[in-house]
């Protein structure tokens, strides 16, 4: 019977770990090696090793609606994209709200987690901890959540420079990035143009001489101000687009959506357009770059072939004299160093998790990581949901399939991400957000029904469809049903409008043709819901009666 | 008869009209006070008094096939919205290619204008210069250009900030910006929200620890990457929606626009909507205030209805305490001190000049202002038909209207515009940039005549119409014809993708639909051309034949 758990790290995966854990009656004790929680979001002046690290300028880019956890909404006045500084405010009122600070035992690191001896009986881990003095210490624990996060590895692949020993100028990981202010007036080549890539591109260039990026395979770049200025996230992540999603062919949304973005601007024409498909990856997110691009002060360039000196040159043969600097955005691998090296095995270039959660090699399924993914969501709902399933798990309240089952399932998910995403060394964990959310959350047994929802409350059926899937849905019915889910929901739009509220405007009135379209669209989608909960997955959900109550657990 | 021409200042428009000068087999004296040409666009570190000023980051937000000189098209490898380091190239270049230098005295400021004794028989002038070593020249001219710029007298209405003396941080005029500097981790208040005012909301908010705009009126703010990424102008300014313009009630454009713009974002929930309608007024251009307003970095307030200390009360009540730095981004006056008081008057707001260039109370048409103007355009072409239109009425070879029509045609045009834009003491120089850049072409016999393309060169026809107002159009036929106009007009799309091929992608084609689509509606305007031209306008070109000949002066 799991008692003590350890929770691996005090970011917003550990801190969603830790109350998961008290909402479960656990006694959780998390490890965090630096002083403070927050863990990504904590911005330093000059980066740690083997800790995340962010830049001074860093906004998140999902919006405060969609990033928040499911109990606990982001206050009503707080911008909808919040800076590092915001989002650790917003942590600290979690922590205390909560009552989490006191399980947080911080400098202090992690340095192994063994199974105990006796481990084929109890499931017990053995942790051994060092305090900031350097002193050992160590403890025995019925289960193990591994919070420590994915951005802490930089990935730096030198040897696919070649020539970058004769490089005169100065080079750095992205990871080390801080701010421009060492870049005036400097000519600066970033490589990679991913999240910290772009960022890093537009910022440098107010002040560098010359700002390129380079790009091996190109990218779809999105805007957080979506269609009417509403966060992309609030617009675009609805139940009704993921229903739409189920039942028409990948490539219909893949020709929609790149014609929307080639009308915001032409990925050929600004040279940005990738080999790949839309929706086969992540899209990179960045609303500056394009005017960048415009007026010239960030160049977008292929591939770098080699370095000479101080010139770069590039897989078309072009080049750049009297670069001072490149910056290698270059993403991140993964490694858990704590861990015995026999507990995650490889499938294909993911990790080998049952649902990105549990190894499924172990005799008790008293380990877990949680947060060790990447959506188009930000990582606290996820971390949250993850990390109800995996406290469920370990009260022994959901039982996990087999081991036989549980790896199959792992091969089969790495078969079909790698049919959905582009899957490589540096994109390990890509998933869906609203699929994996509600996958999870199925297991759990939160899943809001949407038919239930049609017939006992059609107010919040039609918000839970059309609105965006914030986790306050989450929160509706089942375990951890929360009584201030259903006000949230209603309540999501006030949140993000009220920031914007600062001078006084005449409000616009929707037109009656747009109310009776949306209407008819209404019924149409409850129609499509129900066929596809009974004719695409009968076997999830088998009969109309039990689809209309609510999942119990 | 005209032979000697001073021309004050050696900016975009100093430089046309030296230009246009020689052309025209004048002899041209520039003075420009200051070391350099350029003007507005050479930057300083540190304002000057009486000159105009920019901040260090400033890009020019007319796209460079738009503003460039109609014989001298920017290289092609130059990028569409130039930094101003980039524009004062150009100049050096347009300088150096028609041997401009060797007429401008730099370090020579005028210190007055005066109408020689026998002006009434002369039309000479009187120009008094000083040097950098103080000592006074006398000149004697047969006629002045005036070129000495409307942004040079910041307007620091302190007035209509009550308790602005108790005021505990510091204040200045956007004049005076010149970078983010010393905004970092302070509250900074900007006053008005046209493009400076704009510019530095959002450059500044990069590093304020708040940034706040208040704006009495609020503004439509447009994209400079516009559909599919093309630079704005180049996408709108064209010919066909000139026409659009004339056949079509101005609320429709209104409406339209306006509905366009809100698809951006809406400009109510961004509390930026304004009373006036979209073309009411020249609107503001800024393309990164979406996302600071969503990220929260600018929050936009109402207008400013005292100060208290270091506190700032807007008009809703609302308040910003510990302010550290107030901008006023609140315009500038106009004024040119070395004219005799008398020259100027005023028409409702605006200076009482014949179509933005002639005093009409002159015995003489020996003076003139040229660049004195603002459209949503850049000042380079408009300055540039003015002075093309100056110089030949120098020369005699264009009339002037009688005085007393000059004036009633000034005033008609004052309660046109008035009609058309909501002209205050701070906007009273604005006007349509087609319309206006066709009509000067006019008074020269260089407005492109579409039916006599459509006759004679169909592909350039297509190109007129549907394409951007370059100032190519204004040297296709008539005096200052260019032979290269007709080749620029064809290549101004190749210039503009020229910047930005730095990474080949595969070129995308365009669909047949749309091209069949597009040939009708090329037919149809033409249709609409002839009607405009002929039934809308049938006093400015009286025959069907006349108008197939090009115009000549």
């Amino acid at each position: 019977m799991v008692h003590r758990v350890a929770v691996i790290g005090a970011g917003p995966s550990g801190l969603t770990s830790i109350k998961a854990c008290l909402d479960e009656g656990l006694e959780p004790i998390c490890f965090e090696s630096s002083d403070d929680m927050g863990g990504l979001w904590k911005f330093k002046e000059v980066s740690e090793p083997n800790r995340a690290s962010i830049y001074r300028s860093l906004t998140i880019n999902i919006s405060k609606e969609m990033m928040c956890y499911s109990d606990f909404p982001i206050p009503a006045d707080y911008p909808n994209y919040m800076h590092h500084s915001k989002i650790l405010i917003y942590f600290r009122m979690y922590a205390e709200h909560f009552k989490l600070l006191q399980h947080i035992r911080f400098q202090t690191s992690v340095k192994s987690v063994r199974q105990r001896p006796d481990f084929s009986r109890t499931g017990q881990w053995e942790v051994v901890t060092e305090n900031k003095d350097g002193q050992e210490e160590r403890h025995v624990f019925d289960a193990v959540i591994c919070c420590s996060g994915h951005y802490t590895y930089p990935n730096l692949p030198l040897k696919d420079f070649p020539g970058i020993e004769t490089f005169e100028g100065k080079y750095f990981h992205s990871w080390d990035y801080k701010g421009p202010e060492e870049m005036y007036g400097k000519r600066v080549v970033v490589v990679g143009i991913g999240n910290s890539g772009g960022d890093i591109a537009v910022e440098g260039s107010r002040v560098t001489e010359q700002m390129y990026v380079s790009t091996r395979s190109g990218a779809w770049v999105i805007r957080q101000v979506s269609d009417n200025g509403l966060p992309v996230d609030m617009k675009y992540n609805t139940r009704f687009v993921h229903i739409l999603f189920q039942l028409l062919p990948i490539n219909f949304f893949n020709w929609f959506g790149e014609k929307k973005i080639n009308a915001m601007y032409d990925h050929t024409m600004y040279a940005l357009k990738p080999k790949h498909r839309l929706f086969s990856q992540i899209p990179v997110i960045n609303d500056d770059l394009p005017l960048k691009i415009l007026t010239g002060s960030v160049v977008v360039k292929p591939n770098v072939k080699e370095i000479r000196g101080s010139t770069v040159v590039f897989d078309d043969g072009s080049f750049v004299e009297k670069v001072d600097t490149i910056v290698f955005a270059t993403g991140y691998n993964y490694d858990f160093p704590y861990l015995p090296s026999n507990t995650l095995y490889k499938s294909g270039h993911r990790a080998g998790l049952y649902k990105h959660v549990f190894p499924p090699n172990m005799e008790h399924p008293t380990l877990a990581v949680v947060g060790f993914i990447h959506a188009l969501g930000a990582i606290m709902p996820q971390a949250e949901i993850q990390a109800r399933w995996v406290t469920r798990v370990f009260k022994g309240l959901k039982k996990l399939p087999s081991n036989e089952a549980m790896k199959k399932a792992v091969d089969n998910d790495t078969k079909d991400i790698e049919k959905s995403f582009i899957v490589s060394k540096l994109t390990p964990l890509q998933v869906d957000f609203v699929s994996y959310m509600d996958d999870i959350a199925g297991e759990i047994g939160v899943r809001p029904s949407l038919p239930w929802l049609f017939f006992t409350d059609y107010p919040l059926y039609k918000r839970v469809l059309w609105g965006p899937v914030t986790s306050y849905q989450y929160r509706l019915m089942g375990p951890g049903k929360w009584k201030g889910a259903r006000k949230s929901i209603f309540t999501q739009f006030d949140r993000m409008y009220q920031p914007l509220k600062n001078r006084q405007v005449k409000e616009i009135e929707a037109s009656i043709t747009g109310r009776l379209f949306k209407l008819s669209l209404t019924v149409m989608a409850g129609g499509a819901a129900v066929y596809y909960i009974h004719v695409r997955n009968p076997a999830t959900i088998p009969t109309l009666l039990s689809n209309l109550r609510p999942q119990t657990a």
